[in-house]
C-alpha cells in the first residue's frame, strides 16, 4: 500500500479526531472507506497509530489526493513532521464498545469496564457519536449507585492525581444554578488564615453568568501552571485559580463536552463528574452545597436528600470525608450577578462594608464553618464563630489579598460596562419572587461572563417592598448588541413576581 | 454587529452542517461561542438560516478572521455565494429535542412528537450527538409499536413519495444477512413478465459483499434519474434501479448513518428503515423475506415470528397489504458472493442452465409465487407454478434483457477477480455448517462489492461430502493487497465446519 503525506489541517475539531482524505484520493476510492468511518492512522516509523472519524474534502488547498490530513488534536497525538509517510488502515472499534452496547441493551457495567470505556476516550478511541451513546445509555437505563463509583474512580484514573502531602486537604463544591453566590472567594481566604490547606481550583462559568474563576480573574491571574500552584499553596495554604491547566480528570471534561450540547444533566453523571475532579485534586474534605428553590437546579428538598445519599455512598466508598448541605436556592446570592460585579460583592464582604450583601456574607461564614470543623481543633458548631471572627477581625482579607498578589495582577483591569439601564417595578407590592434561570439568561445575555464588566446589579431581593417605576436591577453591558438583546429580554420578563400589596 | 463574508469550505462532513470560524474572528471572541456550539447562520438578505456546528480554524487558508465557513452541506443549503454578508447567532437548540429528552427520562412519544423530531433531522437542524441521543434512547426504551409506526410515518412525510398511478405496486425486500441471495434479479422479471408493476429500488451493500444494486450494475447502469425510472417502469412495468437518486425517506439515511457506526440494530428502528422506504417508493403489497440460521441476523424461529407480528401490526396500521415469509437463513443462497460472481448466477438461472445453483432458483420461485398470489387472478398456491412457467420458457429472460437495455449499458464491463486462490477442506467429511458472517467478511477482504470482480465462489454447501484439500471454494480477487487480506482471513477461519465422517 502507497504511504500519504502528513499534513497538519489547523480545525479544532474538539476533543474528536478527525482525518481529511481528498475524494480523489486513491486509498479513500479503493479502501472503501466511507464518510464517519473510523480510520487508523499510523506513521511508518511508529508502533502507536491514531484512530479518527474520516471527512471527505474537495478542496486540494486542504488535503490534496497525495495527503492525509489530521486535526489538530489528531496531529498533536500522532507527533509526526508534516510529509511524514504515513498508513492507514479501517480501525476495528474500540472492544470497549461491546460494554456500551451492554449497557444500551440494560446491563449493568462493572468497575473494569467502565475503565476500559473511560481510557479509550482518554486515548481519543471514541467518536462523539460513540461518548453519546455511552451517555445517554447510561442517562436512560440510570447509573446504580456501584457504576456512579466505578466511574468517578474511572474518571480519576484517566488524569493526573495531586498529591499535597498533608492528610487534611479541603475542598467545597456547589451543584450551582444560582447567580451571583461567588462563596468560594469568601470561604477560601477564611478557612486558609485559619490554617486549612484549601487548593481551590475552580472552573470557568459553561452556563452560567460567572463562574468562580471568571470572578477571580477580575482580581488576579487565574490561569497557572501546575508547579506554580503548588508552590502558592505551599506558601498561602490556599490558591483560587482555574482547574483547567491541570490534567484533572480529562475524561469528565470530554463527557461534559457532549452533555452539554444535550443540555443533560443525570444524577449520577454530575455525582461522578463533580467527585472524580475533586479526588483528582487531592481532596480528603469535601463540603457540597446543594441549594434548592423552584428554579434552582433541585427543585424539592426531598430531591435533595436524595443527592445527599448518592454523595454521601460514593464519598465513603472514595475514602472522601464528605459533608453535605443543604441551602436556599430560592434567590440569587448576593447583588451582582456577572464577574466585575460579584467581585464587587466579595470585597465589600472581606473590608466589612456596611453595604455589603448580608446573605452572601452569612452563607459563606456557614459553609466556611462546616469546613473549619473539619479541623479536629474545631469544638462542633463553633465553626461559624471562628469563621466570622477571621472575617470581621480583617483577616480573611489579608489572606486573600496575600493569595492576589501570589498569583500575580490580572492581565487587565475590569470596570463594570458603561452602558446601564435601570429595570423598574411595573407595580407597587412585595418581591415575591425571583427567576435565578431568567436573571441568569439577562446576564448572559448583557455579556457576562465574556464581557467582565457585563451583568446585572441587584437592588431588591425577595421579601422586599417596591412602589410602581422604582428600579429592582440594573442591567450593565459594554456593547450595544448585548445591551439590547438583554434590555428585551429584561422587557418580556424580567425574571421578578411582584404581589401587590393589598391582595 | 458586524457580519461575515461567507466561504465554502469543501469538506464533505457527512450529514451534519459545520461552520469554520478562525479562532482571531472577532465575532467567534465577543459572542463567547464554544466548540460544538450550534450557530444559527443567516444571509442578509435571506429569511431563511441554516443551523451549524462550530469548529474553530487556525488557518486562514480555510478560513480569514473576516469569513465564515461553511462545509459543504451547509453552504449548498444556505444557496448564497462566496463572499455574501452573513450573520450568526447563537442556534436555539432545535424545540424537538424536548421530545428526545422526554425518551430519554422513559416516556412515549406521539407521532408528532417524532413527525417533530425528523423535520428538524431532516433539515439538518440536529448534530450527530443530537441524533444519537434520539436513537440510543430509542433503542433502550425500546419502541411501541405504536412509536415504530409513528416513526415509519414521520421518515416518509421527510421526503418525496413516488405514485404509480395504480393499486397494485408489489415490492419485496430480505431484511438481509444471507450471502449471495440474489432473488431480486430473478424476482422483478418473473413478476414484471406476468404483468405486475414492481418498480424496484435497491440499496448498495453497507456491510454485506453486495446489494441488488451493486449486482445490477454488472448488468446495466443503476444510477437513474427519478424521470427516466418512471418512464422505464411504465414501459416495462419494472425497474432493478438503485434507491438513492430518489428522495425517498431521507431522514432514514441520515439515521442509518448514525446507527451504522454504533452497529446499533434494533428491531424498531429496522422495521420503521424498511417500511418508511418502501411507502416512499409508493409499493401498495409488499412481501418481507426474514432469513432464519445461527450465523443470519435472526437467528431463531421465535425471534421472527416476533418481527413477523411486528411487521404485520406496521403494516395494515400503514395501509400496506405485507406478507412475511420465513425462510432458510442457514447458509448462503447461490454459489457466487461479491457482484461479477452473482451476476453469474442470476444468469444461469435466468437461461435455465443446468449448472444454475438450485437454491437460488428454488428460493426465488417461491418468493415470486408469493407476490403473484398478490394478483386476483393468480389462484392460492399456484404463484410458484406460475413463477416456474415464466422462469422456465424464457420469459423472465427476455424481460430481464429488456430492463437491461432500457436502463442502459453499464458504464463499464466487470469480470471476475484475475488473482483466484482455492480453498481447501483441512479434512474429509460432511459440510455441516456455513458461517454466514466468516464468509461475508472473507468475500469483502478480498474486494466485494467495490471491485465488482471479487468474492467468493462456494463449490460446497451443507451436506456436501468432502476430500481432506478437496476444494470448498475460491476465493476472487483484483488487488494484491486484498487477496492476501482474505486469504489469511480464511486461513485462520475459512468459515466451514466439517464433521468427519466415522462419527
Amino acid at each position: 500500500m502507497k504511504p500519504l503525506k502528513l499534513r497538519r489541517v489547523a480545525i479544532d475539531t474538539y476533543k474528536e479526531n478527525v482525518v481529511f482524505l481528498h475524494r480523489d484520493c486513491a486509498l479513500y476510492r479503493s479502501e472503501g472507506f466511507q464518510a464517519l468511518n473510523k480510520i487508523e492512522v499510523r506513521a511508518e516509523d511508529a508502533v502507536e497509530s491514531v484512530i479518527a472519524v474520516l471527512n471527505v474534502v474537495d478542496d486540494e488547498r486542504i488535503a490534496t489526493p497525495g495527503e492525509l490530513g489530521l486535526s489538530e488534536q489528531a496531529f498533536a497525538q500522532l507527533n509526526r513532521a508534516e510529509g511524514t509517510a504515513v498508513y492507514v488502515n479501517h480501525a476495528t472499534p474500540p472492544q470497549s464498545l461491546a460494554f456500551v452496547r451492554e449497557k444500551i441493551s440494560g446491563g449493568h457495567l462493572g468497575y473494569d469496564e467502565i475503565l476500559a470505556i473511560t481510557r479509550d476516550i482518554a486515548a481519543n478511541r471514541y467518536s462523539k457519536i460513540e461518548i453519546t451513546a455511552f451517555l445517554v445509555a447510561c442517562a436512560v437505563t440510570g447509573l446504580e449507585r456501584e457504576e456512579i463509583v466505578s466511574l468517578t474512580r474511572a474518571m480519576v484514573a484517566s488524569g493526573e492525581r495531586l498529591d499535597w502531602g498533608e492528610a487534611l486537604v479541603v475542598d467545597k463544591h456547589c451543584i450551582g444554578g444560582i447567580p451571583g453566590n461567588r462563596t468560594s472567594l469568601l470561604i477560601t481566604p477564611i478557612v486558609a488564615a485559619h490554617g486549612l490547606l484549601m487548593p481551590k481550583t475552580s472552573s470557568r462559568a459553561i452556563t452560567s453568568p460567572a463562574g468562580s474563576a471568571d470572578t477571580m480573574e477580575v482580581f488576579a491571574r487565574v490561569e497557572l501552571e501546575i508547579d506554580r500552584l503548588r508552590e502558592i499553596v505551599k506558601h498561602e495554604r490556599a490558591c483560587l485559580s482555574w482547574g483547567g491547566t491541570a490534567r484533572l480528570a480529562p475524561v469528565d471534561d470530554i463527557l461534559i463536552s457532549v452533555e452539554r450540547p444535550l443540555g443533560m444533566d443525570s444524577p449520577g453523571q454530575m455525582i461522578a463528574s463533580i467527585l472524580s475532579k475533586k479526588v483528582a485534586a487531592g481532596a480528603s474534605h469535601l463540603l457540597i452545597d446543594i441549594p434548592v428553590g423552584p428554579t434552582a437546579k433541585v427543585k424539592k428538598r426531598s430531591e435533595a436528600m436524595q443527592l445527599r445519599k448518592l454523595f454521601e455512598y460514593a464519598g465513603d466508598l472514595l475514602g472522601l470525608h464528605l459533608e453535605v448541605m443543604i441551602t436556599d436556592g430560592k434567590q440569587p446570592i448576593g447583588k451582582g450577578i456577572g464577574p466585575v460585579l460579584e467581585a464587587r460583592d466579595v470585597m465589600l464582604v472581606l473590608e466589612n462594608d456596611p453595604l455589603a450583601p448580608m446573605d452572601l456574607k452569612e452563607k459563606s461564614l456557614q459553609l466556611a464553618g462546616r469546613i473549619l470543623e473539619f479541623d479536629a481543633d474545631v469544638r462542633g458548631g463553633q465553626g461559624y464563630f471562628v469563621a466570622r471572627d477571621i472575617l470581621e477581625s480583617g483577616r480573611a482579607l489579608d489572606k486573600f489579598e496575600s493569595i492576589m498578589n501570589a498569583q500575580g495582577a490580572s492581565p487587565k483591569s475590569y470596570t463594570s460596562g458603561s452602558l446601564t439601564q435601570d429595570i423598574v417595578a411595573p407595580a407597587s407590592g412585595t418581591i415575591a419572587a425571583i427567576d435565578n434561570l431568567q436573571v441568569a439568561r439577562i446576564a448572559r445575555l448583557a455579556g457576562a461572563p465574556m464581557d467582565k464588566g457585563a451583568g446585572i446589579d441587584l437592588y431588591k431581593k425577595l421579601g422586599d417592598h417596591v412602589r410602581k417605576s422604582e428600579p429592582i436591577y440594573c442591567i450593565y453591558s459594554e456593547f450595544n448588541a448585548d445591551f439590547e438583546f438583554a434590555r428585551q429580554a429584561a422587557e418580556l420578563d424580567n425574571g421578578y413576581r411582584i404581589d401587590s400589596n393589598e391582595s
